[in-house]
């Protein structure tokens, strides 16, 4: 859709006030440690010291003898017979035969207070056998490495392949040999990444009542009610229907809160304590050791490239370990790797690789940062190596809508071009640079997920309405529905009021991930609201006396239209509401559908950087995101997501990892030695809404929420070697390896 | 529908655990009471000790100066201009001008603890104009009563009527003068009856919270949230949809909890308090003195009856106060008083009337037990001097399916006759009686409310359900429900969970009264499921490659049906459950309506009584219920609602009343002083239930709630009549007045 033809708005594209604002600022707002229930009991879990260690025995007698301890649970308390992700699931949330990870919970306890259960928990004597364990993914993919689990490789997996490896993956497209041998520069380099985590400010909590009857509730904070209430009903073997789970508030989740640690714990610990509810609020190290942080990437990219920059052919063989189970984000990664260009030929090789640490949970575009730092870094030592503009690289090679993408399907609509020629007339890239400062660009990209999505509208006695969505509100999802919504209907912002729902009262929900709330929910919304107001036309129709097709809905009115133009007054939302009793009942709209029409997003990054060349120090000095958001619904949280995103991605780039000693043990579990981006270390980080808007969806959106982390690896890399000379393939580019690396540089 | 076409069903019928037993009986349930939050305060309500005074001044800042004290609200910190039952119920939350009765809240205020509330309360200096007071109704509506509201009638009432009449009622059919000439007997009589409470074990209690911008939510104990919504933002002057109400598990409502009280209280105080949260509990006293009793009666029967009983003429005059504010269900009672009978002739006259007592709220079957008590009384007074029986005179009256009934409408498919019946060939009709002991029986008559209804299903991941209800479960709707739906979709009982969901979730549904929660959600749950049925065939016809047409549900699988029978292995709900993901998203069904094709239920009761001649009291010796339920979904609640009905009119005979002293004050507001019926009271109440299934529900349902406690008065006073000789027309029949009417009898 070309620019001129981009219809106006009345409430879509402005930037009015957060509903849940108020909530937020005055505390009102409730999250996860916020609920407590008569006789309530508080959980304590007891955690693995040890990266890989068989369980003897454990002994709970002197903290059940202890007073006050309602209930301990361990694996035994647990249904057998799992299989597949339930049974990883199941083994994560609980060690069976082995502790697997430092920080793997091996049994749990409920008491009255949580200084007591603490307490008990301590008392909980675990005799371990220690095993060799392995952490790096280059060590864990060794063929004589310590062995994590026998039998856990899937089918892609060929015989006689390291036994850590889990899944093989191998796909392409075109003569890779016949484009390497065609291109005037080939280059081949290795990469690593470290495992990072979401670092969402508000730990996980729960609370959690299970009765004998198998029925349960739980409060918790999560992107997506209906995975935890999925997953702790496979865990514990319940019927999915019996368990009610309310989503708090949300204090940050990145894709970490898509997935369950505790929370069937404090189910088991309340079966078992005779259906007392039972919280557990984790510690800011549990969080680090034992909840679902990023995988980490070993990573092999070559790539031939033509004097004037056009590519011939790219390979990527991409190893990643995801802890102790299956589930690396190996194929998001190369997916992602080459998306934003044309290629003639490519190939993508993964390895999904077992090691002794947590399960990894999904972040924010998951995998499509890791691939990016590999190739976006590549491309620019290529184009330093050819003497290459690097946007003009890019812009020669980028995909555009209809072009086949490297990893198989065509791209629908899509601004990848849009995006790099705003960037290109961006000021920043005409700032001055000093000395010691280098400019880095990089793109990304990810797609948009759609997912199972039930969306209900009811409207109210007022003529005011209510939204049910599903999906917990991170990011300013509340206002972007209402917008939808109060657009549709042709009525105030104010006036809709969205709310997220406990899993008993809607159809199933995907969680707030895969940047697919305000796409998915939002075109469901639209879908109910339009039922609604298909309905409020037949009201109004059997009022005059005139055919259902004869009335049109505009400005928050039925009016009657064709022949009866004129003849009646329009008929308001607020006077079909008042009335709804007497004419028919209560008005709904409802729509479930797993949502077609999902976009992409591609976004471009420009960093300037200062490296201090004694300290090795990186200061970010200018950081831009451009990137493509087909509309914006609420620009402000549009922009927001740009901006969180490039700060995730700044922290992963210079500063975060997980640092293990070599007793397989996390040795930074807290923040003060886990060190994300605080706001003293960052400028404002500027931002420019592309909009090509998505034909799949009613006003235009793509998902934002996660392209944004990926560009600024590459991105920092790139301009901490322009800054230097150094160039760095391994994360995180913290101040020593920088140093290091200068050196290098010099002496090279 | 005769006995022989009665189809058989699956699990409608079937006595299965209640889904909330387990919840109730260990305490996991949680009532009003239960629910707190961070940052709670605690509210406390000042009450008028004045029947009726003018508020000249309210000090509240020896309260605002109490440590903890958060807020303090008077009438002026709500909004003016309020019209109709709005500022009735703004007026009656909480007082303005005037105090209205004794126990009339005047102020409130919210603290960091109870006790600091109450505290608080007690240091608020109110200083009030005493004004003359008016109690009974026979007192109210003399012309010189003390006039409690100027200009509060409505246009029904005639010029000239005394001041304190708010509603005239007259209607009637045929020639009344000429029916009582034709008829042999013609007896007029006068009645009295006293307010009573539903008394509840549950005292009202609610968590509310309200933020300057409006937004608010709130945790109550009601029969209906979306009520609690409405009245409350109403009062407040908010956007309807922007408060969240959300119904706790209920101790009994019994129509009583169907409406306001201190619930705008908390919410006021709340958004005066900063939005912090503020609960209010009541205690018992403020129960009795300040929520909505039924309203008192006092009513003049006139009948005609032939020799062979044939009724030919009928005429009431009831007047009712129900407390300071118009609402007394006189018109009910009128509609109920004749409903049994076939009756050429009859008129009915009606006036509500205002008192100094406290707003009546709904009271099961409100006005049909006192109309039963005046007409069923004398109707057994006329059969003992014609020498009649009185089983057999109600069977030759006995309306039928097809008749007009005496307050106008033509009755559908009723089973009045079967009921006498049924009472006929009871055992209980036949047990000897002893010396001071007699036998009474009484009809009754109840209609049932459809009322605006939203329910939504949805099916879960595995196969099992969810239904998304409206209406609190007071008396196993939960049960009913899951039975209904399971029965549609052919799947067991334990599939299935019914989910009482707050006003967020849903479209608009009326309370839990009216005895509609069984038909109306049922019926509404039912149409659901068949929508989800619909569906569930389309993906099996999609997977099949059929026409939807050709695909047949039965036996909770969909089957290939016409030429394709056969064709596939059925698809059962939990296959096409597990991949609807990747079949078209979530399955679910909803219904939105004002159900049609609602019922009515006649009942018959039987009693035996005892009564001791030296103290009057009297013993309830057998006690025998029976009623047309329709069909009984799950007889147990059925039973349960029939006895707890007799157990309630059983009480309202004997025991219960509101008793004022001379200065206005309720003197009996203590369960000890205020004597509802206990077990030890009480013979089993033996029940029968009939079934005349009502045509217009699926399963033939009728609501079968409020009937039940209409009999009981008229039924009880017949049989101490039988019993002594006397004939008691005013209620409470207690031992002094059982005594003096013995006394009166021998003496006469």
């Amino acid at each position: 859709m070309a620019k001129d033809e981009i219809r106006e708005f009345r409430l879509v594209g402005t930037r009015p006030d957060r509903p849940d604002g108020l909530d937020k600022v005055t505390g009102r707002a409730r999250y996860g440690a916020d609920i407590s229930a008569p006789g309530m009991l508080w959980g304590a879990v007891v955690r693995s010291p040890h990266a890989h260690a068989r369980i003897v025995r454990i002994d709970s007698s002197k903290a059940e003898a202890l007073a006050g301890v309602k209930a301990v649970v361990t694996r035994a308390d647990f249904p057998t017979g799992l299989t597949g992700e339930d049974w990883n699931l199941q083994e994560n949330t609980m060690a069976g035969e082995k502790a697997l990870y430092d920080g793997h919970a091996v049994a749990a306890v409920a008491a009255t207070s949580a200084l007591r259960a603490q307490e008990a928990a301590r008392l909980i004597e675990v005799e371990y056998e220690v095993l060799p364990h392995v952490i790096d993914v280059d060590d864990a993919i060794r063929p004589d490495a310590p062995v994590i689990r026998e039998g856990a490789a899937d089918a892609t997996v060929p015989e006689g392949m390291p036994p850590n490896v889990v899944r093989y993956i191998d796909f392409g497209r075109g003569d890779i040999e016949a484009g390497f041998a065609e291109a005037d520069l080939v280059m081949e380099r290795s990469y690593k990444t470290e495992a990072t985590h979401q670092g969402y400010i508000e730990p996980h909590a729960c609370l959690g009542q299970l009765g004998e009857d198998g029925k349960g509730e739980m409060w918790v904070c999560t992107q997506g009610q209906w995975f935890i209430r999925r997953m702790c009903t496979a865990v514990l073997g319940l019927e999915t229907s019996q368990l009610r789970v309310t989503p708090s508030e949300i204090g940050g989740g990145f894709g970490g809160k898509t997935t369950i640690f505790m929370e069937p714990l404090s189910l088991a610990l309340s079966r078992k304590a005779g259906g007392r509810p039972v919280k557990i609020v984790m510690s800011r190290s549990e969080v680090l050791r034992a909840t679902g942080p990023t995988a980490s990437a070993s990573m092999d990219v070559k790539i031939g490239m033509k004097k004037d920059g056009t590519l011939t052919a790219a390979r990527a063989e991409f190893r990643m370990q995801g802890g102790a189970f299956p589930g690396a984000p190996v194929d998001m990664a190369l997916y992602c790797a080459f998306a934003p260009y044309k290629l003639p030929a490519v190939q993508h090789i993964g390895y999904d690789v077992l090691a002794n640490r947590p399960k990894c949970a999904a972040y924010r575009a998951p995998g499509s940062p890791m691939g990016a730092f590999a190739v976006e870094s590549l491309l620019d030592e290529m184009c330093r190596e050819l003497d290459l503009d690097p946007l003009e690289m890019r812009l020669k090679n980028a995909v555009n809508t209809g072009d086949t993408s490297s990893y198989g399907p065509k791209f629908g609509t899509i601004g990848l071009i849009e995006t790099l020629e705003a960037t290109r007339a961006h000021p920043n890239l005409s700032a001055p640079l000093g000395p010691n400062q280098g400019r880095g660009i990089a793109t990304g990209y990810w797609f948009n997920h759609n997912g199972e999505t039930s969306v209900s509208m009811a409207l109210s006695e007022d003529g005011t309405v209510q939204v049910s969505i599903g999906t917990p509100d991170i990011g300013g999802s509340r206002a972007s529905i209402a917008l939808m919504t109060a657009e549709t209907l042709g009525i105030p912002y104010e006036d809709v009021r969205v709310n997220v729902v406990e899993t008993g009262a809607l159809g199933v929900n995907e969680p707030t991930h895969g940047s697919r709330a305000t796409f998915a929910c939002g075109k469901a919304a639209v879908e109910a609201a339009r039922q609604a107001i298909g309905e409020m036309c037949r009201r109004a129709a059997s009022e005059w006396g005139i055919d259902p097709e004869a009335v049109e809905w505009m400005n928050g009115a039925a009016q009657p239209a064709g022949p009866n133009a004129g003849e009646f007054p329009p008929m308001t939302i607020a006077e079909i509401a008042g009335k709804m009793g007497s004419t028919g009942g209560p008005i709904s709209g409802h729509h479930e559908s797993v949502p077609d029409g999902v976009g992409a997003s591609f976004g471009c990054h420009v960093v300037d950087v200062e490296v201090d060349p004694e300290t090795g120090r990186t200061t970010i000095l200018r950081y831009l995101v451009v990137q493509d958001a087909g509309r914006a619904i609420h620009p402000s949280y549009v922009e927001g997501q740009y901006q969180g995103g490039a700060v995730q991605g700044i922290g992963w780039a210079l500063n975060e990892a997980y640092i293990y000693g070599e007793d397989g043990r996390l040795q930074n579990s807290v923040f003060l030695d886990y060190r994300v981006p605080v706001a003293s270390d960052l400028p404002m980080i500027d931002t420019e809404i592309v909009e090509v808007p998505n034909p799949g969806h009613p006003f235009g959106v793509r998902g934002v929420g996660e392209t944004g982390i990926t560009p600024p690896l590459p991105a920092i890399a790139n301009a901490i070697h322009q800054a230097t000379g150094a160039r760095l393939r391994q994360l995180p580019m913290s101040p020593p390896r920088v140093l290091a690396a200068i050196g290098e540089a010099r002496q090279g």
